[in-house]
C-alpha cells in the first residue's frame, strides 16, 4: 500500500517524544513524514525539518498556517501527530480537526479540563478522527489479555492492580523534560498525568470495565515540587471489581515499571512492560503458564500484531508502531481488531487526573465518575 | 547448651501451624518438646502427645491443668507455644503468663479487641515474656533490610509497598483450615487478620516507622463469606512516608505472595518471600544489586542468621526457627540482635485489624492511630 | 542525512528474513528500498516489488541483470541486501561485489566452503564492502559487554558459555522454512549453521579472543533428518580460556534461547537474548549488578546505540537496525564504534561449521584452526 | 515413632558439613545424636561432643573404638554419619559396615578408586546399608521430575544439561575448606569430585539412563592449583540421549548454581537449585508451565516430600532432611518412594571422576563405562 502522508507539530531538535512517534510511524512503512511545524522557534523549525527531509515549503512556522496550507493541498497530509507539551495540545488539535485532518495526539489530552472540553467539542463536529497515543495498548500480549478477559478466560473480574513507577524525578532534577513535566501550568499534573493516565488507560483497555469511583492520595516528596510525584489510588469498577494504582516518579531503581495484574473468579494474568513478550496466565487450580508473544498455546494469537517469531523480543517502539499501523488502517477504512484510544478514552484520562486531585485534596474521599 | 523445655497448646493431629512451630523449635536444637495440651478432645490430645514422644503424665487434657502442673514442677516447661485458632489464644496466654511461664503465641494476638486487652493486662504484670510469631521477621535478608534502613542506606523513607496474596479462598472452600479462618467468631477477621497483619508487621519491622493512620477498603468477593477476602489499604507514617498494603486470599495464581518494597531518598530494597534468599538493593544513580543471603557485599552480614553458605537456599522453616532460636536466647538472658515481636507489636496488629474494619465501614475515612 | 539506496535479492512474498532486513533498514531512516530481485519466480518478483513500492523498472527478474543495471545508473543502489537461502548467497554476492556495490548478506556466508572461498576472493579484490548480518552484535548491551571485556572489567577471561536453543524442529516439521534449513544441499548444515554460527560469532565478538580449536558432537534426533539438530561443542581460545556452545533446534520450550556468559579472573557477565535490555555483571567479591540498557552505572554507555530511555524495551529489530545504521555510516565514511561482521568474521563462521562437522565425524577429536 | 540413634564421625568444632548433617537429621525428629568421634584431636572431640549434648562415655577418641563399643551396646547407634574429608571415608565406613552398623556417608565416596573398592567390598558382605548423601535428590521437585520422566511426560529423552557452578575458588583462597578440597591427596579431585559428582548423580537420578561414555576437559585456572577447578564434560547415554555437564569453582558470581535441564521428544523440565520450589515444564506445543512444590497441577504430588504449603519456600536443609528421613524409614523397614543413593550410585560417582581425569589426560578421548 502507498504510505499515508504524515505531518508533525512539535518534535523538533532536542525534543523526546517526537522522535518516538517518527520511529513508530516509520517502522511498518505505512506513513511518510512530509510536513511539520516542528518548533515554535522558526530557525529550529526549519533546521529540524531539513534534518528530517521535509521539503522547505512544508516546513511551517506555526500550526495554524500548516493546517490551512495542508488542507488546501491535493497532496496534503492525511494526519498530523501532535507531540508538544500538554498545554499546547488544544491549539493544534482543534485547528487540524477543524481543517478535517486526522489527529494523532500524545497523552494526556490536555493540561486543563477546559482545553480538553474544547478539543472534545472540535472532535465531535469534525469528520476527522482523533487518536490519543496510549501506546502500551499496542503491545501484542496486552491485546491478547483484553481478548482473554472479553471471552471469559478469567471469569468475572475481582481485583485489578496497575503500577507505573520511575525514579528519574527522585531529586530536584533540572532539564528540558523535567522542567515542563513538573510545571503545573504546562503539564497540568505530575505523575498522575504523565504516567498514571497510561496505567489507568491500560487497565481500562484490558479489563473492559467502567470505573465508578476513585480515592487518591497524591504526594510531592521533593521539596518545592508543585505537582505530585507519587500517587496511591483505589478504584471501584462497575460489577464490583476493585483496583489499585501506584504511580511514582521517585521510586528508586524503577525505570519504566509499568505492570498490570488482573484477577478474576477463574483465572488471572500478570504482565510487566519491561519484559513485554511474556505474560503469566493462571487458571485457578492449574499451574501458572508463561505465555509468550506468538508462542504456543493462547499466546499464539498475538502473532497478528507482531513482526517476528516468538523468542525474538519486540519492544516499546513496535508496540507504539502498532498504534500508527492501526491508525493508518482506520483512516484507510480498514477495520482494526482492537479499538484505538479515541476522544472518549482521552476524556477518561482527564477525569482520572481531576478525580485524583479532587479526592486527594479532600483527604481521600471517593470521587464518583 | 542444654535445650530449653517447651510445651504446646493446640497443634494436635490434623492441625497445621502446630507442626510448623515444632519444626522451627527443633531445627536448632535449642528446644525440646516435653508437655502439651494438644487438643480439646482428650483422646486426640493423648494420641497426639504419644505421636510426639511426650510423656503421658505431661499430656494434659486442658491448658489450665497444664499451666498449673508445669509451674509446679522443678523440670517444668520454660515456655509454651500457643497454636490454637485466634479465639482460643487469650485463655492459655493469660493462664501461662499468670503462672510465670513464657508465652510464644501464634498471630494475630486474638479474635477480639477485648481478648487482646486482657492478654496485654496479663503480660504487663507477669515476669514472663510474650512473643508473637511474626515469623517473616526471621528471614535473614529481612533483618538485613532493617539494619540498612536504620543506618540510612536508603535515606529518609518515602514509599512502602507490601503485599500478601494467596488464592486458596478463591472459591467457597470447605475444610478445617478454611472453616475457622473464615468464621468471624473464631478468626475475628479475614485476610487482614490472617495475612494482612503479617504484611503490616513486616513493613513496620523493616521501616522502623510508626503508622499514623490508615484508610482501607475491605471486600468479600465470595458470596456468603462473612469476613474480608481482599483488602486495599493506604498508610501514612510518621515523618511523611506513605504506604500501601494489598492482602488477598482470592488472587488466583498466588501462593504466599508476600513482598516488601521500600523506597527512600537515596535507595530502595525489594524482597519477595517466595525466593527469600535474594533481595534487590538500588542506590539512586547506581545499578541495582542482587544481594544474596550471606553473599558478597552488604548481604554478607546475614550469615549471622543463616546455617549454610550462600547459594544454598534457606526457607520458611529456617526463618521461623530464627524466632525460636532468638526466643531461647532471650529467655536464657542472651541479648538478641533484633527485637522479637512482643506484646506491643501484637497490639499494633490488633489496631491494624480494627482500623481496617472501621475505615472500610466508613467508606475509607482515615483512621488515626 | 539523505537515505542511502538499498536493493534486495530474495525476500519476496512468503519469505521470512527479507522482511526482517526491511524493518531493520527502515527503522532509522538511513535507507530507502528502491530495487530488488525478490524472487526467482518472475511473477512473484514483480508482485513483491509492487507490494514494497519498488518502481517496475527496478524490479528485476534476476540478480545478474540487477547488478549490471544498478551499477550503470547514476542513482543506482548503494548496497544490496542478500536474503536468499544459504546456497544462493555466492552468486549475487560475487555479482554485486564485482559490480562495486556494497553487500549486506544474511548468515551463514554460504552452504559450502567452495562458495565461501569464491565470495572471499571477490571481496578481496572489490572496492565494495562486505557485511554479514550477525545481528545479535547489534544489541546495545552486547556492545557494552565487548567494551567491558576489552578494558579489563572482567580480568583475563577463563570460561565462555554460549547457547542458542530453539524447539521448532522438534518434530519432522514440513514448511518452507524447515524445508530448506534441513536440506544439506541448500543449508549446508543444520543447527550449527543456522544458529550455532550466531552463538560462535557472538562470543567471539564479545570475548575478543581467537579460537584455537574445537571438539564437537553433532546429532540428528529426528529420524531421517539429514542435518544436525543438536550440537555440543567445546572450545579452546588463545590465552587459555575454555568454552562451550550448545546449539539445538529440538530443545522443547525454547524459542530463541540465545545466551552468553563470560567469566574472567575479576568479573563476569551473563546475558539472555530473550530479555536483552538487562545484563548481569558481577565483580568478584561484590554483589551481582543488573545493568540495564542506558540505565545507571556501566550500562549507561549503551544509550549510544539505543533510541529510547531505559526501562522501555528495545528488541531484535532494533538490534538488527543497529547493523543497518552502522552499515550506512560505514558506507558514508563515518567511523563506527564497533566493528561490523566482515568477510573474516564470515569465514570464521564457515570454519566453525566445517570444524564441527569434521570433529564430530572423527568422534570428537579436536580440530585446530 | 521413637527416634533412631545416630553417631557421627567427623564434624567437630570448625567443620562445615557435619553441622549440615545434624540439622538434616534433627529436622523431622526421626534421629537423635548420641555418639561421636567428632575429631581426630581428642580435646576437640570431647569439647565438640559436649557442645552437642553427647554423653562423655559416647564421645570417642577414634572411630575404631566407636564402632566396637557402639556395636556392643544394646542401645548402640542405628547408623553412623561419616562427614570427614574424602580420604578419611574408607576407614570408618568399613569399620562400621563390618560392625553391622548402617552408614550414611558424605560424597564423594572416597579420594581414591582403591578406597572405593574396599568400601564396596565391605558393603557387599555387610548386612548394614550404605547411603551416600547426594542430598539434591531430596528436593521434592527433583523427585517429581524423576517420576515425570519415568512415566513418559517428556517422551524419549534427547538432551540433558547439568551445571554446578561456584566462585569461591576464583583466587588462591586459603582456609580449612579450601585447603583439603584442593589437595589431591585428601580430595582426590577438584570441582569434578566436590560438585561434579552431584551434578552427575542428579541427572542420572532424574533421567534414569545409564551413561555409556564421557569426554572431558578439565582445567586448573588458578596458578599452582593441583586439582581441576573447571570441567567441561560431554556425555552419551544408553538409548541415544546426549548430555553436557559444566562444573566450575571459578565462575564469578555463582554461589551454588546447580541446574538441571532435560529435553525429550514430548516435553522438557528446567530446574535451578537456588530457587528449588519452582520448576519449568513444557509440553511441546503448549505454553511453559511453572510447577511449584505442592502447587496445582503436576507439582501437587510433591507435597509427599514437603512439610509446608506451596508458596512457603523449603530449601537445602529440607532436601537434605528428606534423605535422613528416608534413611530412617529404610532402616526401620519402611519402603521409600524413591531409591536412596546407595553403594552403586557412589561407585558411579567414582567412575565419573576417574573417567573425567582419563579422558582429559587423553585430550578428550571418549571414555567408555
Amino acid at each position: 500500500m502507498t504510505p499515508l502522508r504524515l505531518g508533525m507539530v512539535g518534535g523538533g531538535q532536542g525534543a523526546f517524544i517526537g522522535g518516538v512517534h517518527r520511529f513508530a510511524a516509520r517502522l511498518d512503512g505505512k506513513w511518510t513524514l512530509v510536513a511539520g511545524a516542528l518548533s515554535s522557534d522558526p530557525e529550529r523549525a526549519a533546521a529540524s525539518a531539513a534534518d528530517l527531509g521535509i521539503a522547505p515549503d512544508r516546513a511551517y512556522a506555526n500550526y495554524e498556517e500548516m493546517a490551512k496550507s495542508e488542507a488546501a493541498r491535493t497532496d496534503g497530509i492525511n494526519a498530523v501527530a501532535i507531540v508538544t507539551p500538554n498545554h499546547m495540545h488544544a491549539g493544534p488539535a482543534i485547528a487540524f480537526l477543524n481543517a478535517g485532518i486526522h489527529v494523532i495526539c500524545d497523552k494526556p489530552l490536555a493540561a486543563t479540563q477546559k482545553d480538553a472540553g474544547m478539543i472534545k467539542a472540535a472532535a465531535n463536529v469534525s469528520k476527522a478522527k482523533f487518536i490519543l497515543t496510549h501506546n502500551y495498548t499496542g503491545y501484542p500480549l496486552i491485546r491478547q489479555a483484553r481478548e482473554m478477559v472479553e471471552r471469559g478466560d478469567l471469569g468475572r473480574l475481582r481485583v485489578i492492580q496497575a503500577e507505573y513507577t520511575q525514579d528519574w524525578l527522585t531529586n530536584d532534577t533540572q532539564n528540558k523534560q523535567a522542567d515542563w513535566r513538573t510545571d503545573p501550568k504546562r503539564a497540568g499534573a505530575g505523575a498522575i498525568g504523565d504516567i498514571g493516565t497510561h496505567a489507568f488507560n491500560l487497565l481500562s483497555f484490558v479489563a473492559g470495565l467502567e470505573t465508578e469511583a476513585l480515592s487518591a492520595e497524591l504526594h510531592s516528596f521533593v521539596e518545592g515540587r508543585q505537582v505530585d510525584d507519587n500517587a496511591h489510588i483505589l478504584l471501584r469498577f462497575n460489577g464490583g471489581a476493585r483496583g489499585m494504582i501506584w504511580a511514582s516518579q521517585v521510586a528508586v531503581g524503577r525505570e519504566n515499571g509499568l505492570s498490570l495484574r488482573i484477577y478474576g473468579e477463574k483465572g488471572s494474568i500478570e504482565w510487566y512492560q519491561e519484559n513485554p513478550n511474556k505474560m503469566k496466565f493462571t487458571k485457578f487450580g492449574s499451574a501458572t503458564q508463561i505465555l509468550t508473544r506468538g508462542g504456543p498455546g493462547i499466546g499464539h494469537g498475538t502473532d497478528r500484531w507482531a513482526r517476528i517469531p516468538p523468542g525474538h523480543p519486540e519492544g516499546y517502539l513496535e508496540g507504539f508502531a502498532n498504534l500508527y499501523s492501526d491508525a493508518a488502517d482506520l483512516i484507510s477504512g480498514i477495520e482494526t481488531e482492537v479499538p484505538l484510544p479515541d476522544i472518549n478514552a482521552a476524556l477518561d484520562g482527564m477525569w482520572f487526573i481531576s478525580a485524583c486531585q479532587k479526592s486527594s485534596a479532600n483527604d481521600g474521599a471517593w470521587c464518583q465518575k
